[in-house]
This record gives C-alpha cells, sequence and structure tokens, in this order.
C-alpha cells in the first residue's frame, strides 16, 4: 500500500482526494492536515465520509509527511513552495495540486500571484502534471505540479491541433465555464448560494492566472508563439467546466481529417473521450469521474475549428489528475480507483 | 457472474441500475429493453455510460429475460403485473422496482393506480424489500417489491419507534421532501426546469400514493393501525429525499433512550447511519450511495420526537435497494459494488 | 415625500428595500448606511441599482437619521435597539426588521440572542408589525418590530384556525423551507454555493430563534399557552419560504367550512390570497412580491388540517412588510409601491 | 389605452407580456389566445397573475383581434405568417414575438425553419424591431418583428464596433449562454430539471437559426459581409443570456476609445447600460427588466476586444423589447411600464 499524506485537507481538492482515494485499493491516506482544524474528525466536516475514514486533522508537520509515499498538497498558493524544499530531502515523493510549480516563467509567477517565488530549484525540476503530454516525465517525477482545472480543459481541446500546426497559434480563443466550486472552501460573499445561484457572469475577463498556465503549456507542445485569449465564467451548478475553443484552420481542407486526428491522438489515453463530430459534451457526463470529454464543429462555410471540452474541474481538473499522476508514478493501472461512472442525473 | 436483465431501461432508475451494475463484480448486465429506443446504443442515450456499456436496447422478450438469473423492472407501474406471471413460469428472480407489487390491500392498490390489479398471486408472494425489516424474506423471494422513495426514507426513520411502541401510533406526520428526479424522465410540463427551478411547493398534499404503502409498512412492524399524514414537497434539486417525521411519545422519559435505541436498532445495518443526537443530515452527503442517515432531535419542554431522514431517492430510494436486494437473494455481500463515499460537494 | 433613512443597507433585505422604494411614488431614501461600505454608491455594490439610485452608504449618524421620517433598520440584531432608544428622542419614526423589538419576553429575547436587551422600554412600546393582526396599532406607532420571514409564513397559516378555537392549540407542527437569501449576505462557509446548491437539509430542528416569536404571536390571537413545534430546513434557491402547517381539529364536521372562514379572514386583506382547496401555492407565484398565498388539504379520514403557506422572504418576509406597514403609518394605499405581479417563472 | 391581444399566451413570452402590461398605464390586454387551452382563466395557469387579469383563453380569431390596437404574437415559428396577411387588412397593427418575419432573405428563412415562408409581402415590409437600430422605422411600423433573445445581446454588444468599422467584420466570435426559458415552456424531456440542472453544456454548435439572423442584422450597420462564428449554450438557471463577443480591432490604438465610443452610442439609450471598462455583468443584474448591460475588456498585448453582454431573455429578449417597441409605435415614453429596478439577488 502507498501510504499517502495529505497537506490542506479541508478544501474541496482536498475531500475529493479522499474521495477518490477511499476506493483505490493501493493506496492508504495515512495522514491529513489542516491548521485550522487541528483536531476535527474528517467525518465529522465531510459526513460523507463516515463509515469511510477513521482519520483525525493534525497539524502539518514534515517529519510526519516523510514517513509517507507520496504526498498530495491541496493547499492555497504559496504553502508548497515553502514546505517542498525540505520535504524533498526525505525522498518522500510530492503531488502539487496548486499552482506553486506550474509555471516555468517565475516572474510571470510572481506576478500573478502576488509574491516572489522562493523555490527556483524545484520550480526548475518539476514536472507539469499533464499525462496525455508527459506520461513519462511524471513517471519518474519527484515533484508533480498538477495542472489548474481551466488549464486541463483547454490544453486537451487544443492540443491535437497544435501538435500537428493546423491552425493559427496566434489567434486562439477560450471561452471556459466553471461551477462554483472552482472557487474553493472559503467564506467569499461573491461565492454564496445568494450570490451565484440563478445568475451567469463572465470573470478575471481581462485576465486571469490561468492564461499564463495555458500558454507555457500550449506553447510547450506547439514549439511556438501562442496568441490566447481566455475568458473565464461563473456557471450556477457547483462541478464541471467547459470550454467552448476557437481556432482557425491554416488550411480549410483539414477539415476532414480533423475528427481521425483527434481519436488517433487520444485512443490509447485512459482518461480522454472523444464524441463523434458534431457532439455536444455535457459536463453532468463527467460528473464525479476523471474523464475529458471532447467534440469538434464546424459551422457553415467556416474555417474556424470549435472544440467542446468537458471536465470535472475537481476531478480531472484537480483531484483525479492527481491520483492519476499517482497512478502513473507508481507503475500502477492508471485508472486505479477512477473506474466508475459518472453520477448522472 | 449473475446475469442481469432489465426491463424498462431508459428512465432514472434504469441508468441507475447501469451506473451500479458497472462496477459490480459479480453481476453482468445481459441485456437491457426498451419499447421506444429499440436499437439505441445504451451509452448514446446516456453518455456517461461511454467506455462502460456496449449494451442496445432491445425489446421486452420474455425467452430473452428468461436467460438471466435476475430480471430488474424499471418500468411504469402495470407493466411489471402483466410481465410477471409469464416469467415466473421460467425460474427468473425478479426485483420490481415499480410500484406493481407493493401493496398487499389490491384494493387500495387499484384505487390509487388507477387500474385493477392483475396478478393477484403474485402481488401476495411478492415480498416488500425492505432489507431493514424483511432479509430473511428477501433471500428466498422469487419477486421482491422494492419499496418506494419516500416509503424507504420514513419507514426507516418510524421503525424503532413503532416496533418499541413508544409513540402514539394514531398522530404520525410526515413531511417528505424530493428531488426532482423522483419525477422521472418523461416530458412533463410540470417537471421542466423552468418550472421546479428557484421554487418550492407541497404537492399531492392531499393524498399521495406513497401512503398507503408507507402504512401498510409500519402497519407491519408496528402490530396496531397506523394514523399518518404524509405530505411530500419537490426540491429544486436532482436527487436527494429529506423526511421530517414527527412522533408524539406516550412517556417523555423515553427521550433519554432514544438515541441509544436507534443506535442498536440498526448497527448492523449496512445502509443506515444513525448520526449524532441534534446532527441534520444533509441530502448531499448520500448523493450517488445507498445510506439512509438520520438524527434524533428534540424541542425544549416537548413531547414530540423529531427524525431527520435523509436518502438518494435514485440509490436506497430505487436502484440502490434494488442491488442491495439482489446481494442478499444472491447470498453476496450486500454492500458489493455500493461501497464508495458520495459525491460532496 | 416620505424622506427615508435605512441604516445597514448592505445585505439582502436592504437592497430588498431599495428595490421596493425605487418604484414608490411618494417615499424617497435620503439617507443610506453602512459602517463597512462607507463612500460606496450604492449601484456600484448592486449594479441592479444602477439608474436608479445616486446614493452613497454613509456612517450611521443619529443627526442625519433624525431629519427623516421614517428609519429603517436592516441591521443585525443588537444594533437597532442600541441607537432606537436616542432616535426616539427626535420624533423620527422607525421600522425595525431586525429581531430586537420583536418579543414581549425579554428573557426569552436575552436568551435566543445571548445578549442581555438594552431597551426595555422600546421593546414594551413597539408594535409588533404583521398588519393583519396589529393594522390599527401600526398606524400610530412611533415604532414597529417588523415580523420575521418564518412568523410571518407560519402565524398567517395558523390565523383562522387559532382566533377560532378549531384546533388544539398545544400540538401545532410548522415544517418550514426557506431559500438561501434568509441567511443573510455574509460570507459564511455554509451558505456557499457549494455547500447550500443541490442539496436540502434541516436546521435548527432542536430549536429555533423564531419559535418563540411566532409562539408569542399565536398566543396573542389565541388568548390560550400555544405547544409548538417548529422545524425550519434549507432549499437549494435564493428566495421563497413554505411552510406546511399541521394542526388537528377538535371537531372534525368543522373541515366543511374552513375554506369558507379562511376566505373571510383574508378577503379584505390586500396581500393574502387563499387560493381553492386542495392548491399547491409555489414559492416562485411569490417571487418579488408582498403576498402571502395559501391553500388548505385534508388526507382522507383525518383530522388533521394541512395549510401551505407560501411568502418572498424577503419582501412580505421582510421588506415588503417593512414598506407596507410604512404605507399603514403614513394613511398610504397598503399597496402603494407593490401592485406589480411577480417574477415568474 | 391601447387595447392589446395577445396570441398564444400559455409560453413563457406570453405570460411575459401579461407580467409587464399589467403594471403598464396605457395598455390593457383584452384578448388573449390559445388553442389548447381555451377557457382556462389565465390565472389559473399562472398564479402569479391571481388578482392581477380576469382573463381567459380563448380561440384565436380574426374578428376580434382586429377590434385591437395592437396584437402581440407569441407564438411558435409559422404561426404568425398565416395570421398577418388577414390582420393586415383590419389595420391593427402587430408585433411579431416570433422568428417568422427577422429575417429578410427568405431562403435563408425556410432553411432554418424547415417550411417556405408564406407572406414575402408582409416579410418584405416587416420592420426588425430593434430600437436602438430602427427607432424611427418602428414608429410607423404596420409589423414589428420582435428580435431573437441572442440576436439582442450580440448585435447590441457588436453594433458600435460594427458601425465605425473599427474590427474586421469577417473574423466576430459570439459565445452566448442562456437559461432554460429560452428552450419554451413545452414537455420536452431535454429540457427537464433532471436534464438542465447541474450541468452545462453547448448546443447547435455547428450551427443555430439565430446565426443569419443575427449575421444579417450586422450586415445591415455595417454594410459589409460579416463572418461570425457563433456558439450558444444551455445554463442551469432560468433567466439571463450573456454573450461574451471577441474580435480583432484592426488598430490597437483605438482601444484607448472603445469605451468613449460605447458610452457615447448609446447615451440616450433609456434600456443600454455600458458600465466601466473591465466590468462583470451579471445576468441577475438585469432579472425581469429590459436592460441590457454590457462592459469592455481588454487581455495583455492583445488586439482583441471582449465585450460581455447580458439581457434578461424574456424581457430585453423577447416581451419588454416587444413593450418598448409598442412603447414606440405609439409615441409613448420607451420606459413606461419597465421601470422597476431588476429583481436581485
Amino acid at each position: 500500500m502507498i501510504k499517502i499524506g495529505i497537506v490542506g485537507g479541508t478544501g474541496y481538492t482536498g475531500v475529493e482526494l479522499l474521495r477518490i482515494l477511499a476506493e483505490h485499493p493501493e493506496a492508504e491516506v495515512v495522514c491529513i492536515t489542516s491548521r485550522s482544524e487541528v483536531g476535527m474528525p474528517v467525518a465529522e466536516m465531510y459526513t460523507s465520509l463516515r463509515g469511510h475514514f477513521d482519520l483525525t486533522f493534525s497539524e502539518p508537520d514534515v517529519d510526519v509527511l516523510a514517513g509517507c509515499d507520496l504526498v498530495f498538497f491541496a493547499t492555497p498558493h504559496g504553502v508548497a513552495m515553502r514546505m517542498v524544499p525540505e520535504l524533498m530531502k526525505t525522498g518522500v515523493r510530492v503531488v502539487d495540486l496548486s499552482a506553486d510549480f506550474r509555471l516555468k516563467d517565475l516572474d510571470t509567477w510572481a506576478k500573478w500571484y502576488g509574491m516572489p517565488h522562493e523555490s527556483v530549484k524545484w520550480a526548475e525540476q518539476a514536472v507539469y502534471g499533464l499525462p496525455e503530454v508527459a506520461r513519462d516525465a511524471i513517471r519518474d517525477a519527484r515533484l508533480v505540479a498538477n495542472p489548474g482545472c481551466y488549464p486541463t480543459a483547454v490544453q486537451l481541446g487544443f492540443l491535437p491541433l497544435l501538435e500537428e500546426g493546423l491552425v493559427d497559434a496566434s489567434r486562439l480563443i477560450a471561452d471556459a465555464k466553471s461551477g462554483a466550486s472552482g472557487g474553493g472552501r472559503q467564506g467569499k460573499i461573491g461565492m454564496l448560494h445568494g450570490e451565484v445561484g440563478e445568475s451567469f457572469k463572465a470573470y478575471g475577463a481581462s485576465g486571469h492566472r490561468h492564461l499564463p498556465e495555458i500558454r507555457e503549456g500550449l506553447q510547450f507542445v506547439s514549439g511556438a508563439q501562442v496568441g490566447l485569449t481566455f475568458v473565464p465564467h461563473l456557471v450556477p451548478m457547483i462541478r464541471g467546466i467547459e470550454a467552448t475553443l476557437y481556432a482557425e484552420l491554416n488550411d480549410v481542407k483539414d477539415f476532414d481529417r480533423l475528427q481521425a486526428l483527434f481519436e488517433d491522438r487520444y485512443c490509447d489515453e485512459p482518461f480522454v473521450d472523444v464524441m463523434p463530430f458534431g457532439s455536444h459534451p455535457e459536463t453532468r457526463s463527467v460528473r464525479g469521474v476523471n474523464y475529458c470529454r471532447m467534440a469538434l464543429h464546424r459551422q457553415e462555410d467556416s474555417n474556424i475549428v470549435i472544440v467542446s471540452s468537458v471536465i470535472d474541474n475537481l476531478v480531472k481538473g484537480a483531484a483525479g489528475q492527481a491520483v492519476q499522476n499517482m497512478n502513473i508514478m507508481f507503475g500502477l493501472d492508471e485508472r486505479m480507483g477512477m473506474s466508475a461512472p459518472a453520477l448522472m442525473p
């Protein structure tokens, strides 16, 4: 059994890790920390876990965490980059679900996260954990930076187009929509049911932290400069991201081979499902599961490729992808612990 | 492997059976029928099942169903009572998720379901499949009548009180609330999002089909006449039932032992969770799982016992309880295929 | 024009007062206060008010408020009772939407609100502002205690039964359900969309502040001791309260005259709508308006009267009733400013 | 008083017309038709209208409608084009809320609506009723084609850019999102709460009827060919549309004057609100009201103008715009009957 520690377990990604790991046959959570909830039984805060875990939140303690095989960080940004350097000395491996190690350009990181980066060395060595791009590097990584939720949905949708150089990389548009759990589990007025319910809005339309992350990822696969416009929106639901992607095809004749291209690209991927051309993926079709479902569209007389890509922001966009990375790191079947279908309706 | 047939698979209980059985290690769905969707792949109608089932909806055919070990009926009322007599000749066992075999009093059945009952013999022999009451009879049953959603939540909450005769059985009140999936998957205007969303109402307040079912069940365990007032309500959510139950304690001193009574009554039940006195079970804590969670309350200077009981109407209130019954009928661990925690948030 | 001041205008009842008063032909809001948002334009916090108000939040200041004809308090409990005594010296009239002056029994008040009451004199003199009971007293009142949301829906539903002494007043049950705006506009984790959405639960089932308020009100009209069990629930919607009320008829023959009794009792009430016997009022039918809609039910062979009563918690349960009280206090048509139909769907 | 007839009053736009007209001081609804609900009182179907209307649904009858000053059609497409020619002989004026007269290119109409157009003459003469573009023509029109919901939100957002020729008109993208009431009030499975709730998806991504309508409108104001990609999405809420628009600025220096351009363009428009640069309009800020609110955004180093535009699909996207058109046609203040603020929260 892989011994698991979770740092920062009170948020939505923390409880989602527990939900997934509860059924994992090869992993055992031995330690979960929260500075604010020390002594609180996990199943008292999350009653859905009654009967599944006897754990109690504890103070984060490097000595204890060092006894684990893998530590997940489900903390706000700024925490992992301070604890990781010391943890790394102990031999434990880390999957960081926060944003701390996602960017290679640390000036950009500092600008968007409002603080200087404190672990240049590990930012360099961290592997950006998108399995569909970096499976081999993940396998051997000591530190995996688990991708953000929007970046996962957007990159997977653009990936085949950019790898093949079929579209104008300077004119990409990603119009993305997320349920409210993406905003975390903190007492913010803007995330109250009375504020989020029965309403829809864009946010961060002049610039959002996930834009540089997506751009770095796309530039990595395309090998070229990427011009991306990214606008996130808040949907009055709890889980789910849909990203509608727009890209201009260099040669309109390529439309005929796009569907085959996407299917080939992802045919061996356990968690990417390319639906028939013209389908409309629904976020509920991935509720609670680690799939990214996508479909291609073309409008009459148009050279614009439209991709609609959906994930569960807490699963493929966070905890599920983290467990997928863990499975890769420990040589397990990538699907292990995540084979159940989505909860629909 | 138990070979499973599902009759009437296009509704919400049908797809929920598939979702649960997808992960069941000892059962295999070999046949799923739908008169209206013959030839349609299951995974095309329910995209959440892509990659999980290769099944296609077929015409219901007794000869084919006879080749199964167990047939689930997930049909509107009136269907099972016509097919079951012939099926029973073949040796197959049946769990009927519809209302056809839930009542022993067939005059009452005819009155509430608007048609005469057509299978008196099997209505008599059917076992009412509430495992917490009738586990032994279920084990040997050829035909199990799977309880309704409200009846499950309400009976489990009242059960210990009535078994012990602690409350005035002539004055029971059950105020119950259900998500919209309880209304089924048919094109009814009243169940549109535009009608159900952002609103709350009682319905069937002058009388609802589940009232006689609950009363029969409670009279069975109490051995006395039961006077029950039951009012269901429609909640703008998809899954979940909460029932708030009110009963007058015969002797107010019994309040002191109620919590222990409930805990003892259910300590060996794999799917009933008695929370600490004064807790407030949330429907989301059982979203997608087969638990019934409940808690007791008392208000100052009052002799009224308050029980709040929650289930997922599609799981413990339908498909999950059906699989629990299947597990009992085939001598399996009752939890088999249903050990994952709830999807929360 | 009546000059209006609003103390504590940043919460949901504050903005609702503004929404209603924006259209009131005889009232003008001249001052709105908020300690935390001094200098913030009202229409910047609530963009729905762009083009309707040029007001800016200011520090609460008795001298400024004294220049108003009427001051509404839309503050947390404990604020009004400290400011009112001084304000009363100035001749201004007050409608307090908080709980500070709702109870006559100040020991009970202190117990439920966790502090001693600081204005015994004005608690005595305050008029409990349920127009359907106390219209004449409201007309002349200096200080009106605007009823709570649950108490309005529950009292109006029980009123005719208790006034006529038709039911067993020692056995009343009120099972009430509210949208999330009743929880206010503060950054509480429990009120996040991620916590409230797609879930339903009881809360305060062992005792809630509104219970003593309802009981005092019902005892006032019935002239007898009242035994009430009151359980509130949280509905995943923003606005609306439904209360399902259960009372035992002393003489079952009275069922025949109940509908006429309710219709007569409320025929002159501008904001109470008794629907046909057996109807199911929906909260959306009163969304944004000051109506209380209700209907009566009887189940077969039962002596239990069931009343389903709905209001918009922010309107008839708060700001609308406050404006109704203002209209009464200033001799205006009670409906003034509140004649538009509900927003449905 | 303007005598109003409504043809097809049972849908969401029909009841919304009634809601708005209930408060209109110069209009009186004298006749409302529905083939399926003849004899049904309006207030029985829509309980929100109890106390506001005594009307009963009647058979559509040209003779009766001819006695009106204005007839609104709130019918499915195909109905108005058959009745209008005869109605026009009588002198009555018509605002058609359906799609029948929105397109000038009738081949395109026939293709998207699946039937040949049956009133070429009136399709030519109809005025496309977007007041911000065609106020003068509306004033004198006999027949106004009320714009669709998406077309209103999208056109108003692009308008100033295209009128001034500032952007590449061949590369417009409109990513739009609508609440479920846009799908109408018919018993379609896809619009059930159980299907729409807690999920998000694109639909019509390969082509939607509103695309040619928007394109015609934009070509009219720009005088050039327009290349538009339009993808609608379904949001789990009842009311509201948000459209995020992307356009490439010909000269990036024009960014500096865009905000002033928009503010000038709309400063005299009673129902368009240009928010400060960088704002995020919320659909709830226009819930129940006739406003279109919009804001501009620019992302770092980008030449893409982003416009976020919100309306209530049933008001500015349907019934409210129809009443605005009526007000213009009858020389009334355009705001008449629609001055109340939005219902928020």
